[in-house]
C-alpha cells in the first residue's frame, strides 16, 4: 500500500485524550491524495481537468486509539475499480501497528454532476495503484 | 427517531461547494448526544459517572450533498443494544429528504479503559430510546 | 449585541479538556451569520448576489476555558462600518460570564475578487446592526 | 524563523475555494509544536512534565488566500519571552510569499491551572528559539 506519514495535532485530540473519530476521514483524504500524487497526478489536476470524485460511502473500524503527537501513517490502496467508480482501502498505523482501517467509495462526476467514466489516462493511472482485495462486504 | 436541527456552516463546506464528508461523523455525535439528553441524561453526566462510549466502527452512505446554510436535521435511534455495546443509526435530512445515513458502534469502557456492562440506569435509558432495525450487515 | 446559543461538542474539545482555541473563529462565523439573518438577509443570499466578505484580520482574547457540553452564546455587533469594509466584535459567554472576546475585519469583494462598496441595501442592513465601540487599537 | 512545510487539504477549503480562516490557528499550533521539537523538546514532553501553555490571545492578518493542495510553510519565532508567558510570531508562506502572519500569547500553567514560571530547562530552550521583534501593539 502507498504510505504517507503525518502527526496527530493538539486540535485533533478530544477530552478523552485520543484523536477524535471524525479525523480519520480527513486522514483517509490525505492518503488518497498522496497516493494519486505518487502515481503521477494530483487530485488538484484531476479537478482542473473537470472530473470530481464524489464520495458515496465511508467506513472506519477503530481498533486502538491514536494520541497527541503520535507519528502515524496512512496506507492507501485501490480495493475495487469500476467503470465509473472506485473504492479505496486505508490503514492507519503507528510503528507498524494498525490502529484503524476503512474504505471510501467514490463515483466520478463531470462538471455538471453527472456520473461518468474517467478519462483513459486516469483509469490507467488508477490501474497502476497498489491493490488490496476487499473483505467480503459486511465484514 | 429522535430529531435535532442544525445548520451547515461556512467552515463545513469545501471547494466543491458541499459539506465536507468528514463533518457527518460530527453530526452523528451531535445526534446521539442530543438523543441521550432528551432521554434524561447528558453524555457529560455519563462520563462524569465514569463510563465512556468508545467508538469501534462508523459507516456513512452519502446520497445527496448538503450545502452552505442548509437547515439540516440529524435523526438518531438505537439499532442494536448489546450487553457491553450499542449501535446507533442516523439519518441526515433536509426538509424531509434523506441526504445521508449511517451507523456508529460503541463499546462501554470503565475509567481504566476496560470493556464493561453499563450500569442498569443507563441500560434502562437506552432501552427507552427510539429503535430501528438495522439493515442486513453489508448492505 | 445579537445573541445566538450553541453547545460545545466533543469534537471541539482537546486533551486539556477545553474547547480548542481554533474553534472560536468558527463560533465568530456563526455569530455574524446569525446576526445578518436576524437583520433580514442571510450570508448565503449576500453571496448569491455576488458579494463576498473576505476576512482580513481576526483577534481573540481567551479569558476562561469552555468545556464539553457547555451551553454558550456568541454575541455579535458591528464595531466599525467603512465604505468597503466592516469590523465585527464578538463575545463568547456562558451564563452571562464572558469567556472570550474578539473581532474580525472584512472587506467586500466582487465576484472577480476586487474590493468594492457593498450595495446600498446591504449597507443599510449593516447600519441597523447592534453597535459597539471598539477598544483603542492595540488594547 | 523556524520553518515547517505542510499542504492545504480538501477539508481545509471552503466554498469560496480558499482555506477557511479558522485553520490558520491550527497551522500556528503546528508551527510552535515543530519549533519546540526542533529545539529539543516536544510539547508532549512539556505537558508530561506537568506544564501547559494556555493560550490567552491570538491574532491573524490575512493577506492572500491559500488554495487546495498549496504547499505552504509555517514560520515560527518567539516574539516576547516573559517570566510566566511567551508570545510566538508566525508567518504562513507559499513559495516565499507571505499569505498571512500573526501571533499567539500564552501563559504557563501548572497542573492545577495556576500561572507559574516555566522550569529553567524550558526557559533556556525558549531563549534559544529564533527571535523576531514584535510590531508595535495595535499595528
Amino acid at each position: 500500500m502507498h504510505r504517507y506519514e503525518f502527526r496527530v495535532r493538539y486540535g485533533d485530540t478530544d477530552q478523552m485524550g485520543f484523536a477524535y473519530y471524525g479525523n480519520y476521514l480527513r486522514w483517509f483524504e490525505i492518503g488518497r491524495a498522496e497516493m494519486l500524487r505518487a502515481l503521477g497526478k494530483s487530485y488538484r489536476e484531476v479537478e482542473e481537468e473537470g472530473l470530481r470524485l464524489a464520495v458515496v460511502e465511508a467506513r472506519v473500524r477503530y481498533l486502538e486509539p491514536a494520541r497527541y503527537d503520535d507519528l502515524l501513517a496512512v496506507e492507501t490502496a485501490v480495493e475495487e475499480l469500476g467503470r465509473a467508480s472506485v473504492r479505496f482501502a486505508y490503514r492507519i498505523t503507528r510503528a507498524g501497528e494498525v490502529l484503524a482501517h476503512g474504505t471510501t467509495a467514490h463515483c466520478f462526476l463531470d462538471p455538471a454532476g453527472k456520473p461518468v467514466r474517467p478519462p483513459a489516462s486516469l483509469a490507467a493511472l488508477l490501474s497502476r495503484a497498489p491493490r488490496v482485495s476487499g473483505a467480503p462486504r459486511g465484514s
